[in-house]
């Protein structure tokens, strides 16, 4: 597979502060970010930075050593149980420690019709459409600079069709309609932060999803980038469907995000099932096998999407297993202890999609490289620069 | 099922020129043209009207015994199969010919990836688009005044998935969006003739075809009415299915069109097959009891759709067996004569839904009324006069 487009072709010249060639010198080239973002759920980070737990420090120490990207949880019913006060500043300190350790935050979702508040139920729906807006000026206003990536609605294609219980988001859904909602939502998040990445995201990989976007963006709906939910706790999508989805998805030229994926170490859930949330048990163990397949598969899922050219972000749902549905879906274990998928990971971006290098200048302090998109270590003569390389062509570094 | 939403309540006065009551006289009340789109296909009246062929004119005088409203042909491909000679003045004196005999008329389609015109395909998109919005200016522009009714753009909800063979309009559907050719489409018809009543029609009855009609709001597409084939080869909907449609559907606010509708009075098309021009038999007859199952599947339908105060329009596809796949689809059998559904429909179109009333006026020249909306003529004192009826309350008619 062809990953060239995550790569820069550069030509880079070394000189001193006078501007005198490094010649024949070596350089240490070694990246230290990257600019994909390689994300997994955050919420682990919550009993350590929150509470001081200190299993959650090795289980986020684990975490830092693969990933550059976060998602945290933002669901209106539990980040405020009781209206009017919202959990504002145990997730700003959590968001603002993952910046401190270079990650990147996403916040999920603002509007869900999903671990919703209860209490809005009790307004008329002119009202709860206030009070979402308001909620997203709050939210999207207070983390304004350290996050500024959101899934700003969730799971529009069943939203106002979703029956399994009355909540308020179904219901002003249904009355302004899918796009009427979505435009809304967005206009306020674009409006208070207009530089943040705004996403629509969706577990429907259908048709649906692709008119769904499609009526947005005639709409003029400020879409950053299309999210992509890809949970398969019924089993790997495998290549085919994994093709067909991307090949769908990018006719819209937009940058796609794969959102939450899970592939499982154990067994999986019965076809017949619907709703994911309807299957319940006791336990649900991680076994070898299951873990050797689930690396296979993973390996598999993100060389692919990574060779896409659209593809700007993938996220591992959970990291650590038991959390959704108790399923052995992390890539870690209950335990904490790594399974192969981890080190699988671990090798993929920090080994083979990274670059680490020690070259050679010619007479003239020049270099060629070819370097993975992101940020970079330069270590010559005993002394270091950082460097950002993203684009292709010649670029000068004093030491 | 209440049907009060067809008819009006009305107190009529009668008088004499100078306003004086027509007291304690006979007034025979009798519809002549319903307000409700009774349609059927129109391709029947083609062979007469343009050839003078006498078993069609036969059949022509059945099919306006019930029917005031007819779909005439506008297929692309056939209609032009040469570029630059369209077959303008057959259909011209075709629908001319409906039209003064009372009946509505809809061109079917403007714009769709199936029956479109191959030397389409010799064009780079964007000269393809042109001229599919030059075509939408002619046609809408030539028949305005005898056609303003015009189902503009046909399935879309597959139109660029569409793969079983190349076409023009699927290249420009996947490069310009669903929404976005829509609304080119769409904004092209209304600006020629922005009286016109203009439809989106799609077999889908899924939650894409909903998504794709939100899109279209949201977007702004001037769309008059929604469109719903119901092609039942595979078997009747039955009520549940036509009940959820309903609900569905009726969510925009916008009139209901049954644009297609077909139950066969014969064998069904089994389950396994997905489009329907892959069913090829060399006979397909009608048999008594498929004639009597179409009878009571179709009467069961028509009250329901009659009953549901957002549908505007029913039209039956084949007035007669044979046309589409052969298949035993009409209210008459390929030999001209009458199925049991044809006098059902005229019975319940004519009779029951219909006003035919002799009433007395009291002292003051008052009858009360409830009437069927639609076209009266109206008889008292030996003369003749008409009027309309679309609202309830106090109307006065001078004899």
């Amino acid at each position: 597979m062809n990953i060239s487009h995550r790569q820069v072709n550069k030509r880079v010249r070394f000189t001193d502060a006078s501007g005198n060639p490094l010649a024949g010198k070596d350089i240490k080239v070694k990246q230290i970010a990257h600019k994909f973002l390689f994300g997994c759920g955050g919420f682990d980070f919550m009993p350590y930075v929150i509470d001081g737990n200190e299993f959650f420090k090795d289980i986020t120490e684990k975490w830092l050593e693969i990933f550059n990207y976060a998602t945290l949880p933002f669901y209106w019913g539990n980040f405020e149980p009781e209206e009017g006060k919202p959990d504002t500043e145990n997730l700003l300190k959590t968001a603002k420690y993952m910046q401190s350790k270079g990650v990147k935050v996403k916040g999920h979702p603002l509007c869900w019709h999903t671990v919703c508040a209860n209490w809005l139920m009790q307004y008329d729906n002119a009202t709860i459409l206030k009070k979402q807006l308001e909620r997203i000026d709050r939210e999207v206003g207070t983390y304004k600079g350290v996050i500024d990536m959101w899934d700003v609605i969730n799971e529009v294609v069943i939203m106002p069709i979703f029956d399994k219980y009355d909540n308020a988001i179904t219901r002003i859904c249904k009355e302004k309609g899918r796009v009427g909602l979505i435009k809304q939502v967005f206009d306020e998040a674009h409006s208070i932060n207009p530089g943040a990445t705004l996403l629509l995201n969706d577990f429907n990989t259908s048709i649906s999803y692709e008119i769904l976007i499609d009526g947005c963006l005639s709409a003029g709906v400020p879409i950053s980038a299309i999210g992509i939910q890809s949970h398969q706790h019924q089993g790997y999508w495998g290549k085919e469907k994994i093709e067909e989805v991307l090949e769908r998805y990018s006719h819209f030229g937009l940058p796609i995000h794969f959102t939450e994926n899970t592939i499982l170490s154990g067994s999986l859930v019965p076809e017949y099932i619907e709703d994911l949330n309807d299957w319940q048990v006791e336990e649900w163990p991680s076994t070898p096998e299951g873990e050797e397949r689930q690396c296979k598969e993973l390996e598999e899922m993100y060389r692919m999407l990574f060779a896409h050219p659209l593809v700007e972000a993938i996220t591992t749902w959970d990291f650590r297993d038991g959390a959704w549905l108790k399923a052995p879906s992390g890539i870690i274990r209950k335990d904490g202890t790594v399974k192969p998928a981890y080190d699988m990971l671990k090798n993929l971006i920090h080994k083979e999609w990274s670059t680490d290098e020690t070259l050679t200048t010619d007479e003239n302090g020049f270099v060629k490289l070819d370097a993975f998109k992101g940020e970079y270590n330069i270590e010559a003569k005993g002394t270091n620069v950082n460097a950002v390389f993203l684009k292709d062509g010649e670029q000068q570094i004093i030491i």
